[in-house]
C-alpha cells in the first residue's frame, strides 16, 4: 500500500500483523514501563516526545513509548516518520525535532498501527480527536455530535489491556464522559475478560499544548490539571505526569473528579472565547465613536484584575476555542440537564464564527459592489507565526468575498497550500507584487507583517486603493505614510482612522 | 436649618452667602493653587483628602482644597463634618480619617455649599454622580437616562470660572460626553462671558477607587487613565494628577481623546460584569454535573492568561458594575450609532441583576412553599468587609422571599441599618441566636463568616434545617460537620454538595 505525507513523501508499506506484534514485543523486552500513546495528532506528537524524553535518576529512559495511529493513506506516513526519527507533525519547534531524533537513537520510541500494543502497555494515553460538527456558522446550537467513534476507539483499548494499567484520557471531551460513559464501559469489558478491574486505573488530565516555537515545552513546562476516578487512579496519574512534567516550576493541580477536570478544560477555553466575543460589540462601538480600541485595551490591561481583556481582531480559529463550548453544551443538555443550554457560551461562539463578516463590511463601505474586485488577504493561518489553518477565520472571509464576486488573492509566509480550501497560497511578496490589487486586508499578526514599513507595503501593493488592518498590524505612523500615497486606511477597532466612514 | 447625618448628628446651619464668600476668599488668600472638588460623595471624599495631602518639595501643602456639596438636609452634614476635620464618608480606612484631621490642622481643606468657590478655582474636579435608572431588573435595555441635571451642574461651573482653569471630569459618563456635550457648552458659555476659552482646559480622567481599608490608597497608589480635549489640557491634567498620585510605582496612561478615556472606564467595568455573568450558566451546569466549580476556578486561575476568571456567587452590587454598561449603551445608541446596542454587555447586566433568584430557587428545592418560613440572610452589603449596601443583591433576594411569604431575618456585622430598604439589621450573632430559623443563607464573604466553625454556626442556628452557601463561605469539612447535626447543605456552584438535589 502507499501513503502520501503532506511533505510530498510517498511511502510504501505492507501490514503484516504477526511481524508487527513480534517487533513490538521485542521493543518492550526490557525493564522499562511501556507507555502507549493513542493518536499521533497535534497532542499525541508532543506527548510521545515528552514521555520518551523522561529519564530516571541515572539518566536512563524511563519508558518505552509506542505511538499508535491508523494504517491508512492519511495516517501511515506519521508512523513511518516516527520510525525514522522524525516528528509526525510539522512545527517550528526545533526541540521537537531533537527529541524525536534522540528517542530514535535511544531506541525507546516507535510507532505502529497495531492495537496489539495495548496488550503491552502499563500506561495508555488517549490523545485521539473528538470532533463536533457545526451545521452552519452562526448557529452553534445546531451541532451534530456523537461519542460513538470515540467509544469504539476506547473499546479497542478495553478489549486488549491487561491488569495494572493506567488509562489516561487527555482528549477534550464533554464533561462526564470519563466517569459516566468510558469507565462503566471499560470496567464491563474488563469483567467480561476476567480482569481484576480494581487494578485498571482511569484518569483524566488535559494538556494546554500550544503550536509554535514552544510546542514541546507547552507540554513539559506548563501547569496541568488531572483527576482520577478513584484514589489509586489519582496516585497513578500524578506519578506518571510528574515523570515528564517540570512540576517544580509548574505544580500539578488535582481536581476531585474527572468530570471536574473535563469541565475545567472546556470552561477555560469557553472563558477565552467569550472574552474575545465580548470585544466585538465594543469594536463596532469604538469605530462609531472614533476611538482607537487597541489603545483603550492597553490602558485597561495595566490593571492586574483586567490583564486578560482581549483585543479586537479578524476572527477566531483553531481547534479548541471554536468548539469546546459545544462539547460542554452537549454534556449539559444530554448528560446532566435535558433542555438546558450554555446560551451565553454558544452565543460567544456564534459571534466569533461570524467575526470576519465585520472586515467584509468594512471592505464594502469603500467597494459596495465587490464584483471583480481583487482583494489580497495577508494571513491565512489562524494564529501568528504558526502555519496552522484549522478552522481559520480566513475561510469565512474568503467565502463571503468570492460569493460577492470578488477575486481573493492569498499570501501567508508560512502556508504554501491551504488544505481546507484546496488553494495555493503565495509565500513570497514578490509573487504578490505582480498581481492587481483593489484592496488588501492584513489579518494575522505574523512577524513578517509587523515588520513592514509603509515603503515595503507600497512596493508590494503599488496601485491598491484600500488597506484594512484587521488586527492592529499597521501602526498609526505607517498608516499616515500610506495615506500620502493616496491609499485609504481602515482598521478593525481603529475608530480614529475611520472618520472617513462617518463622513461618507 | 437642620441637617441630620447618618451618624445621628443633628447639625443646625444658616446660609449667609456674603459671609461664606468672604470666608472662602480668605481661605484661598495665599500663593497656593486652589482645587475645587465638585461633589463630596464616595469619590470626592477620597479625592479631597488625596489632593489636600499633596506637598511641594519643601513639605508645604500644594493646594487649597474646597469641597462643594448641596446645602440641603441630605448633604449639609458632609460640609459640617469636613469643616471639623472629619471625612464626609464613613469607611474602615484609618488613613482617610488621618488625612482629614491633618488637612484640618494644616488649614488647607474646607467645604462649602457656595458655587462662589468656582470663581476661586485653578482646578475644578467634577466628582458628582450620574445616575441611570433601570425600569426593572432583568430588562437592562429599558433604562431611563438624561444628562440634564449633570449638564446643569457643569453650567453652574462654566458660568463662574475664570481664565486659566482646568476642568477635570472624573464622573463615569457615557463616552462622548466630555468632547461632544460638555466642551461645546462650557466654551459657548465662556465666550458669552468674554473668557479666553483657549485658556480653559477640559480633560477626563477616571479613578478606580475601591471601598474598604485601602480606600484612600486606591486613589493615590493606583493606575490612572486620562485624556485632554487638546494638548494643553493633557499637559495640565498630567501635571495635576502627578502631584498627588504615586506615579513612580503607578505610571499614568494618556489616551488620545476624552471619549477614549470615558470608554475605557465603562469598558473595564463591563468586562468585569460580563465575566461574572458568564459564570452563571456554568454554575448551574456544575451543580447539575456534581462538580465543585470553585475548585475548577482555582485550577484555571493557575494559568496566567486565565487569572481573571470570576467565581460563582450570590449576586453583583455596588455603583459601577451594575450600571456602567448602560451608560455605554446610551452613548452608542444615542450619540454615535442610532439603533445600535451593546447586546452582550446588557445581557450580562440582566444575568447579574437576576443572579439572586438562583439562591431562591435552591431554597425552594427544599422548601417549595416559602410561606411563613423564617429565612436568615447573612450579609446585606454588596461586598465583603465593606458596609456599602448600594444596589446590593440582597435586595432582590429579600423581595423574592418576602413576596413568596417568607419572613427574612437579616444579619451583617457591618450594617446596622439597611438604608435602601429601611430595615434594621442584626450586627450581633447573639441577637440572631434568639430567633427561629428554617433556613439560612450565607451571601457575603465577610471575614466574620469565613472564620466560623461548624460549632459556631450550629450554636447560632440550633434548629435550622437548611443552610445555603451562596459564595464559597463554608468549607467542605465545616459542611460535613454541619450535616452531622442533621442540617442539609446546598451551595451555589457546589455541585459536589448538591447530590441531594439530584436524588430528590
Amino acid at each position: 500500500m502507499i501513503s502520501r505525507s503532506p511533505f510530498g513523501d510517498v511511502i510504501e508499506y505492507t501490514i503484516n500483523a504477526t511481524e508487527e506484534q513480534q517487533r513490538l514485543s521485542e521493543f518492550v523486552h526490557n525493564t522499562r514501563k511501556t507507555v502507549v500513546i493513542q493518536g499521533l495528532g497535534f497532542v499525541g506528537t508532543a506527548m510521545a516526545a515528552a514521555v520518551a524524553r523522561a529519564r530516571d535518576t541515572h539518566g536512563n529512559p524511563l519508558y518505552n513509548v509506542i505511538g499508535i495511529d491508523l494504517p491508512d493513506e492519511m495516517n501511515y506516513w506519521k508512523i513511518a516518520r516516527v520510525n525514522t526519527g522524525l516528528p509526525p507533525v510539522v512545527s517550528t519547534d526545533k526541540s521537537l525535532d531533537a527529541a524525536y531524533a534522540a528517542a530514535y537513537h535511544a531506541g525507546n520510541l516507535t510507532a505502529t498501527y497495531s492495537s496489539f500494543a495495548y496488550t503491552l502497555a502499563d500506561i495508555i494515553v488517549v490523545d485521539i480527536h473528538l470532533d463536533i460538527k457545526k451545521a452552519r456558522l452562526g448557529d452553534a446550537r445546531a451541532y451534530e455530535f456523537t461519542l460513538e467513534n470515540y467509544q469504539e476507539a476506547l473499546r479497542v483499548v478495553a478489549e486488549r489491556i491487561t491488569n495494572n494499567t493506567l488509562i489516561l484520557i487527555e482528549t477534550t471531551v464533554p464533561p462526564g464522559t470519563t466517569e459516566n460513559i468510558l469507565k462503566p464501559m471499560i470496567e464491563r469489558i474488563g469483567r467480561e475478560r476476567g480482569l481484576d478491574t480494581s487494578t485498571i486505573h482511569i484518569a483524566h488530565s488535559y494538556e494546554r499544548v500550544m503550536p509554535g516555537r514552544d510546542y514541546l515545552r507547552s507540554i513539559t513546562d506548563f501547569y496541568r490539571v488531572y483527576a482520577g476516578t478513584d484514589k489509586a487512579a489519582c496516585i497513578a496519574a500524578r506519578e506518571f505526569l510528574s515523570s515528564f512534567i517540570n512540576t517544580r516550576d509548574f505544580p500539578l493541580t488535582e481536581l476531585h473528579s474527572p468530570t471536574a477536570s473535563e469541565m475545567s478544560k472546556v470552561l477555560e477555553n469557553s472563558f477565552r472565547a467569550m472574552n474575545i466575543a465580548f470585544m466585538q460589540e465594543w469594536t463596532e462601538f469604538a469605530e462609531a465613536a472614533g476611538v482607537n480600541l487597541f489603545d483603550v485595551i492597553r490602558a485597561i490591561r495595566v490593571r492586574p484584575t483586567h490583564r486578560n481583556i482581549m483585543s479586537p481582531g479578524f476572527g477566531v480559529g483553531g481547534y479548541c476555542l471554536t468548539k469546546d463550548s459545544l462539547l460542554a453544551d452537549w454534556s449539559y443538555s444530554s448528560l446532566f440537564a435535558p433542555g438546558k443550554h450554555l446560551d451565553m457560551s454558544l452565543s460567544a461562539i456564534n459571534t466569533n464564527d461570524l467575526m470576519p463578516t465585520h472586515t467584509v463590511r468594512l471592505l464594502q463601505r469603500v467597494f459596495p459592489d465587490l464584483r471583480d474586485k481583487h482583494i489580497t488577504l495577508f494571513g491565512v493561518s489562524y494564529l501568528n507565526d504558526v502555519a496552522d489553518t484549522r478552522y481559520s477565520p480566513a475561510e469565512l472571509f474568503y467565502d463571503l468575498c468570492t460569493q460577492a464576486g470578488a477575486r481573493v488573492q492569498l499570501h501567508d509566509p508560512l502556508v504554501s497550500y491551504w488544505t481546507e480550501k484546496g488553494l495555493e497560497v503565495c509565500t513570497q511578496f514578490d509573487d504578490i507584487r505582480l498581481l492587481h490589487h483593489d484592496a488588501a486586508v492584513f489579518a494575522v499578526r505574523h512577524s513578517e507583517y509587523l515588520q513592514m514599513t509603509a515603503e515595503d507595503i507600497h512596493a508590494i501593493l503599488p496601485n491598491v486603493r484600500l488597506i484594512i488592518d484587521a488586527f492592529d498590524i499597521i501602526s498609526d505612523s505607517t498608516a499616515e505614510a500610506l495615506r500620502s500615497y493616496g491609499i485609504t486606511l481602515l482598521g478593525v477597532g481603529k475608530g480614529h482612522w475611520n472618520a472617513y466612514l462617518r463622513s461618507t
